[in-house]
């Protein structure tokens, strides 16, 4: 049944960062545990403290550890949150006033720590997709359990949205996509787009990311019954703490 | 307008990246184009090697470029596969006998140049996802442009497709979906679940992956009518060469 070489026995480091990779997701270590230590695991399996370094490197770079400096490596668990695609859009969930994010969260508290809101002029992939020359845009950042989850950025075509609470830090009972709707623009269509890369320097440092934590980018684009794109909302999660879900037929 | 500090002027070595990632981002630099070295950036911009250095480092981390070494920093631009959540996994698509990739790369030539098929006791989350004690795993690699990209394990429940051609290398026309149609249990409903995290180093190894690359992680399970799991698909994807798309209705 093989046509071509598939994976043999793994070197020892990597049969080392699998029991302690069992170890967490069994739950026998918890989020904020001390690892065994580079001497502990040269002991405990007779290798020599390079291999111990890869092992727990491994972990680390998984995004299931982190270490501290002079101090050890310790369990980053957290429990993630799950984003609904389909679900926390529906019409239903912002149509009763309430917020997209009630959805993803699931009853933790949430803030919003950081809300910027300014007209500027748009990027010319933001100018064209939206067919106008200013957007306002509302800059958040999310925190969960008080730890910085997701940086996102809405842009509103200007002229569309001048004068509305959409420009306002405060926009009223339903957020946004009410306000939309109150000016005959409801969205009724989404598009996500997904990709993962590295932070840049300033993701890592608003997000708090340890070394080595991708972050998870979504653009997002509202359109309208008439298929015009009203909304275009650039999210960036730290990876550690999302699971994005989608659910769709065949 | 603003509640809390904003963005200040970034530090000189972003807006040399940031230079640098407009060249890239225009078409100026292409795909394996050899960007200005740290002696020019020090030479152009008057700064310290240091300083240089930190600037091609962030766009190595946001994997627009590799360093090869003793050589440089290239620019690593791969027009990205748009893997199409919905439209791939429609009906009409795996009914006419064609397979869910090809929407993915439209045209584009692709091989799958490993694969694995073999009977194996399921782990415990994939024997209570599948309600089975063993599954038939097929373990592909997916490759474009000689470049692989994917790496994918599909289990199924093994006294299911026991002596179907599921379990053979070729599944036939129209790929495992129609074999399972066959069998009376077409899948109708997926749920995806994404996440990114960094590789393991096998998995770096198998997508030939550049140091700080993320690999993004979808588990896909694919449901009967009555709602039972009849396949879960863990496929692991190259950040850098895939942008996930989903659409959907509010």
């Amino acid at each position: 049944m093989t046509e071509s070489p598939v994976p043999h026995e793994p070197p020892i480091y990597r049969r080392i960062a699998d029991t302690l990779r069992n170890r967490i997701l069994s739950g026998e270590l918890r989020d904020g545990d001390r690892l065994p230590g580079e001497n502990a695991l040269m002991a405990e399996y007779g290798v020599a403290r390079a291999t111990a370094r890869q092992a727990l490197a491994v972990l680390i770079n998984e995004g299931l550890a982190v270490p501290r400096r002079g101090s050890g490596v310790y369990v980053r668990l957290f429990r993630p949150i799950r984003r609904h695609g389909s679900r926390r859009l529906s019409r239903q969930q912002w149509s009763q006033g309430r917020a997209i994010w009630d959805a993803d969260t699931r009853g933790r508290p949430y803030t919003v720590d950081e809300i910027h809101v300014e007209r500027v002029p748009a990027s010319e992939a933001v100018a064209r997709l939206l067919d106008t020359d200013d957007v306002w845009i509302r800059r958040r950042r999310y925190s969960i359990d008080k730890r910085p989850v997701q940086l996102a950025t809405s842009h509103f075509p200007a002229d569309l949205v001048e004068g509305t609470a959409i420009t306002a830090i405060d926009t009223g009972p339903g957020g946004v996509y009410a306000r939309l709707g109150e000016l005959g623009y409801s969205p009724v269509h989404f598009t996500e787009e997904v990709r993962a890369r590295m932070p840049t320097p300033q993701e890592a440092n608003l997000l708090k990311l340890p070394a080595g934590t991708p972050v998870i980018v979504i653009c997002r684009t509202a359109y309208t019954t008439g298929g015009m794109p009203v909304e275009l909302n650039e999210m960036i999660l730290d990876s550690a703490s999302y699971v994005l879900q989608y659910d769709f037929d065949a």
